[in-house]
């Protein structure tokens, strides 16, 4: 039986205690970040808060082994005086939205490899995708969700502005947006590259332009024109 | 019966002649764009051919009703002096991978209503999304295809390019790309927006650009600003 404190009211935080309840050989208790000083010892205790409450909770919890759950948040910005690791999943949670957490990849840091074995173990009894990640992966990792999550979404909501101006229902480009986030599980995004830009299509670079607001034209010419360096570079 | 004829020999006609061939009502016929002095009269002519070879081809063809499929070409561009019309699909397709064509829109264009039934008629025998769309919505869905399509799989491959120069697996983000594309089926791309841009967390965003190079860099500061200014303007 692994023993596990939930520090946290959020949505990882509520998520994970979901999953964790279900687990027979997990006892799990969730407790809220104004209750420090009310925390039982535990195997692993978990604080899944905000970025920036991450240093001054951990330095408040003397329990044995603490772990965030932060992809930009190092290890050793954790402040308690006891064991640190990091527990972090790769995925957007929603409030509303069950997590199918097979799918969600785990990636856990600990400062030795026992600690890293229970971290493993924790995650295993909810999950599938196991990886072994230091701070500095983490934050390479957590820099590369900006540009496929963030940016990409942003790229829909440009795509959805210039529909809604022209009277176009934005439903039509959804299976594209799907078959574009598919279409990378065989092929790398390189191959996968196609467009005007790629081309070298002048003329329809052109026609687009002339489509587009100034900021939707200053965006469109710097992804061009770094699309067509990225192949000069090959 | 219907009858077709597809001119071309590149991926969308390929595609769509092995769809027709399946359709009883239909009576479809494949012909390469060298061997136009040959082509025999038929219901529909589609020239599935490169967006620059389209006006010369249908200039050469005298049959009655003559359609492209292209996103960024006008119904006027066809040269034909017979009916004109358009059957786009707005999808990638790949050479090797089976077209599922009841997730593909078809956006159709004719010049009168009898026409368009005939399109219609042709597009719902192998699919289920069907749109009227004239020649500038079609413009409009072309360009906001390249943001959420060609720009998006540009993202992608930022992704891939941090994470390769870091040893870290690309496969990690691979969920979270696809999570992103699921979401806007339930949420407006404007209230999917997540991440340090649009939380406003310079420290975030600082430590972001660190890790970047410069190109990088210069598409990281543009978005970031794009997307706190489209807050701005809510």
């Amino acid at each position: 039986m692994i023993s596990v404190i939930l520090v946290g009211n959020g949505n990882v935080a509520t998520h994970l205690y979901e999953a964790f309840i279900g687990v027979d050989e997990i006892k799990v208790t969730q407790i809220s970040s104004r209750e420090l000083a009310l925390i039982p010892q535990a195997d692993v205790t978990i604080i899944a808060v905000s970025d920036d409450a991450i240093a001054e909770i951990s330095s408040k919890i003397t329990n044995d082994f603490i772990v965030h759950t932060s992809g930009s948040v190092s290890l050793n910005d954790l402040k308690n005086t006891t064991r640190k690791g990091v527990f972090y999943m790769l995925q957007t949670f929603s409030k509303d939205k069950k997590v199918n957490f097979n799918e969600v990849p785990f990636c856990l840091e600990a400062e030795n490899e026992k600690d890293h074995k229970l971290l493993e173990t924790l995650a295993t009894s909810i999950g599938k995708k196991i990886y072994k990640i230091n701070s500095e992966q983490r934050k390479t990792l957590h820099v590369a969700a900006v540009f496929v999550n963030n940016f990409t979404n942003y790229m829909y909501k440009i795509g959805n502005d210039i529909c809604e101006k022209n009277n176009v229902p934005f439903e039509i480009l959804q299976p594209l947006i799907k078959e574009t986030a598919s279409k990378i599980d065989y092929l790398s995004p390189k191959n996968a590259q196609t467009g005007p830009a790629i081309r070298n299509d002048e003329k329809t670079i052109k026609n687009h332009l002339n489509l587009l607001d100034t900021n939707q034209q200053k965006i469109y010419k710097i992804l061009t024109k770094s699309i067509q360096n990225s192949i000069d570079c090959v």
